[in-house]
């Protein structure tokens, strides 16, 4: 049995998204055991709406909700919140092997490295979403937000962790390492990404191709783009945004006219292969790489089948052993002998 | 007459996508006078596909072009070159008001920084294009990759740039602008960021509304997106790769089957309505802000309606007086009193 914690009451829609979500789940992989955090009486609530297998969820009674506006290092004292117990939990339970959240993005992070703690080695956790490409698969943008500001051997970590989960998530063989710069030639970037680009090129462990620019995330042979997280949630954000556009505009022009919502009728299924293929939440939320344990932070306005998603990527690479993968990957390179020039 | 120079050999369709343009530009505005710089004979073969009023058109003969592997430092050496000689006669000739080239995007820099030479004030140039937004409208990035290291003055400047833009060249009074960082929060974003919010929190002659996310750049009521080069040309490879992908992915599903087939039959219209607001190419390429003279930067992939483009919104912005609007903004602002840390 897979036992995985979620934070009940974590993003815009909860607990009714969380808890449809976790129902969700449980009925796609019935080897799979859930403990909900959050308000008792609210998430029972939610659950009268649904039949499910009631051997295999636990609710963690906690009467308090961090929201998007506390303070990351302030709210991760608030042990009665959903996302801490959640994580105290995590921490202390041998057998609860992952975590889910839509919740604040900033406790997430401050709360993985402070409760959680990091793999040894590991610099700092970086968040990694699954962007869809034109091969019809995933790029792993990483860090796309939790590090404002980087180090050339946070960048190098950040490939390592990517790379390991690109095989242990998605069976990619020596999986390929884009560096995220304004352009592919090798002297291009500041000082961080031409120095970074430099290590990369001598590291082990890693396959690196070179410098690419943020059209080759979505559209280039890339497997892995590594980035600052400074720009690399810059780069997430504006895809999300045109994404977003396009579709709106999409939606408005193909109900313009009469000739158009014909034209609609004979298309559904091809614009719904579409928007699947397009899916930014086809794998749930980025994964906060760099733990002990799996952690997947959710979309903020996660739906419910963002949340199974989520919950099912997050049993999917546990059980592909993703911890001991970023391990023995870590093992590989000697970063104090690769970076000298740094602390 | 405004008379433009072109580089007639820049781009990867030179020059027979270039001179296309320019016989379209010619053909749209009867007071458009422009001169081509490249090789004559290259140039006099395109010419001779169409009919175009020969007495508002010139030829100079350069037999050199620059490309985009050559050094741009090395390569504004080149003066037979079609880009470098364009800028000699563009600063030297008064009554050449702007210049157009679709070439190198490093040596257009360099060469309009050595050659041309900035206004009086301003501390870097800064690529700034338009871009398709939600609102119908455009949303002015800048900068988008003229400088990959920046400082809090430079990003001051930038706002102050893409203002004069956006009320010279689409009739905005007063544009909101806002700070491209990874998060909306007035605490976001690396020190860079963090100080260059408080200076345009400050400082006069400017619409600050606060800091945006990528995903506002497309989709938020901002005119300006200020940048640093770096992230702010992630931004905009991101969303140019993701515009490309969407619409690609939408090509295959809609000639998949015969339904959708037909389906697009209905739809045609609809497609062409979306695809032209969705234009990144709408007002041609990038301006090249806080230059003595108009300087547009058309993509390296211009097509000929991209090149008239250009060369059109180069000749409205000109005549619109951009250069004296940018004066007179600089001339609001006392960036030493402002920006003590600094130099």
């Amino acid at each position: 049995m897979t036992k995985i914690i979620v934070d009940a009451m974590g993003g815009d829609n909860a607990p009714s998204a969380t808890v449809a979500g976790c129902v969700e789940a449980l009925k796609d992989d019935k080897n799979l055991y859930l403990i909900l955090t959050g308000r008792q009486n609210e998430i029972e609530a939610e659950l009268k709406k649904y039949t499910y297998d009631k051997t295999r969820l636990e609710i963690v009674d906690c009467p308090d909700v961090i929201d998007m506006n506390d303070i990351p290092t302030e709210a991760i004292k608030r042990k009665q919140s959903s996302l801490i117990a959640a994580y105290w939990m995590l921490k202390k339970e041998d057998d609860i092997c992952a975590l889910v959240t839509a919740g604040s993005t900033g406790a997430t992070i401050v709360g993985g490295q402070l409760i959680l703690g990091r793999i040894r080695g590991v610099k700092r956790p970086a968040l990694c979403p699954a962007i869809p490409n034109s091969r019809g698969s995933f790029t792993l943008l990483c860090d796309c937000g939790a590090n404002a500001e980087c180090k050339p051997v946070m960048l190098c970590q950040f490939a390592l962790l990517a790379s390991a989960y690109a095989e242990v998530g998605f069976g990619i063989k020596n999986p390929k390492v884009g560096l995220l710069s304004n352009g592919t030639e090798e002297h291009k970037g500041d000082p961080l990404h031409q120095q970074t680009y430099k290590y990369l090129t001598e590291m082990q462990g890693i396959n690196f191709t070179g410098n690419i620019e943020g059209r080759d995330i979505m559209t280039s042979q890339c497997d892995v783009a590594v980035a600052d997280g400074f720009s690399g949630n810059v780069a997430l954000k504006s895809m999300e945004g045109c994404g977003k556009l396009v579709l709106g505009v999409m939606k408005k022009e193909f109900s313009a006219t009469l000739s158009s919502k014909i034209g609609y009728l004979f298309m559904r299924k091809a614009i719904k292969r579409m928007r699947f293929q397009l899916d930014f939440n086809r794998y749930g939320g980025a994964l906060l790489l760099g733990l002990k344990k799996v952690v997947v932070k959710s979309h903020g306005s996660s739906k419910p089948q963002t949340i199974a998603a989520s919950i099912a990527n997050a049993a999917a690479i546990h059980r592909n052993g993703l911890v001991p993968a970023v391990e023995k990957k870590l093992e590989s390179v000697d970063f104090n002998s690769l970076i000298q020039e740094e602390e």
